[in-house]
């Protein structure tokens, strides 16, 4: 089994780590606009070739895994539909799901049968193929929204792969996949970038910056993340994404009136139902509250 | 010396342990509105007695330092007057400065002389005197906010008192400090406790939290702050948090209107400035970044 990566990025690299560990794949061809990556990703031994073009990388591959931006899946599944095998599989590790499958319906045709939608909850403030590591995705989520034309083995095959690699698999629709985690994942990634964005914009911006504690140095870890992912998450997943924020906007606008009207209760009575919520989650095993202050 | 430690958690237990560990303080006595709460920082060792009494607490005392939550100050003030000796220091570890000044000088009359303004820029998701330490300043900023008739003897054994302990001293104006901390610490904690607030009165805020992985652990790390603590430091620095929240909730309009716009290019912009800023940004040897995803 040939397994074709378009995208030599943490997840990507990860991911092709994992499912040949697992036995799922025997030959890995990375691909990647930038081929420094995709060189990256054989030297590291996560790759046994890399490829040129996306037609050699493809050439032959069981399955073809899209682990880039979802801004470019369009375009590459457009290339992906006279390329792959009757038989092949694509599927990939976006963070949005609706929008992801209404373009690959639409760019592969008869081959979107073979299409499985999946996102694995996984990743790393440190980027890149270097960071790629098989152990990823142990204990983790993996989001898998199947259409009701999805090819059955190929849906099979797909989530066999990822139990293999330690995560638990969970099938949902596409639209609920797409609420969840705007509220969960993009609109906390939105709020981090805003909130760092708008201090270092300030006159006094450094200054604020060199006294910052903990709490901000935590809450602020996922503005470090990529600019061009999480803007083409945020595209895509607008719909959602926008109905979250513009409760949250309702909710700061409450909380406003509260700070400038002196209200301690309805302040007490939110940062208590908050804190009694977040201190009763329970994450995953491998994500158990860390705390080094 | 004998020190008195009004509101034993972990702020106030910590100081203690440090203060005694470094030579700076022989005896502690420790007071909480919650006898149980001093009683434990005497098990703990961190206290050698506890009293039931804030009078009995403070006789004799050189310093009192008071670790409640900052909306118990002035009340605590206005009873500590007239029970200090004229010598006895008296300073806190407050997280808002402007309204404990304004509070402390009209509460101690001519003893506020001898009270010296400081917050230390530490602190932990898991509270209480159970997780006090000794080590909790070190490489930790102490910001002081003297006044102009802050006696010059008080002022110098406090901050000698911090850097024994392993703290770095800054001092600056408490306006400068709570526009500072209004920015990277107190708006950060709203917005932990708005978001995981808002998510969990979703009717699906169950499902959604079921699903949230490290990088909303980390963001709301501390909406698990403790409630009232939080109340009065918004109440107390409500002119600077108010503002700082205004400004935010401007940088939401437009974040706002470029989602709902697919405004690609603006998201991108304000991400990848706050990107740069954030993966740029050096916290202190004990406070780098950390990954555990």
């Amino acid at each position: 089994m040939k397994l074709t990566l378009v995208g030599c990025g943490l997840l990507g690299g990860s991911l092709a780590a994992a499912w040949r560990r697992a036995g799922r794949v025997s030959t890995v061809v990375g691909y990647d606009r930038d081929p420094a990556q995709a060189a990256q990703a054989v030297a590291r031994g996560i790759a046994d070739a890399s490829a040129a073009t996306l037609g050699e990388a493809v050439h032959g591959a069981g399955v073809v895994v899209l682990a880039t931006p979802v801004g470019a899946f369009q375009s590459l599944c457009a290339q992906l539909a006279p390329l792959v095998g009757s038989g092949t599989i694509i599927t990939d590790v976006g963070s949005t799901k609706a929008g992801v499958i209404h373009e690959a319906r639409a760019a592969l045709g008869g081959g979107f049968a073979r299409f499985v939608p999946a996102h694995p909850i996984a990743g790393g403030a440190l980027p890149g193929i270097d960071n790629a590591s098989a152990d990823l995705f142990a204990e983790r989520w993996v989001i898998i929204t199947p259409q009701a034309d999805t090819d059955a083995a190929a849906l099979q095959w797909v989530e066999d792969s990822w139990r293999a690699s330690g995560a638990t698999v969970e099938r949902m629709e596409a639209a609920e996949h797409d609420r969840i985690f705007a509220a969960v994942s993009h609109l906390p990634h939105l709020l981090a970038f805003a909130l760092v964005d708008l201090i270092a914009a300030q006159p006094d911006g450094a200054r604020k910056l060199q006294f910052a504690g903990a709490g901000f140095r935590d809450f602020t870890r996922i503005a470090a993340s990529d600019a061009v992912m999480w803007r083409d998450i945020a595209l895509a997943n607008a719909p959602a994404l926008g109905a979250e924020l513009a409760a949250f906007r309702g909710q700061l606008d409450r909380l406003q009136a509260a700070v400038d009207g002196a209200d301690g209760s309805a302040l007490r009575y939110l940062f208590e139902r908050a804190s009694r919520v977040r201190r009763e989650q329970r994450f995953g095993a491998t994500l158990q509250d860390t705390y080094d202050d």
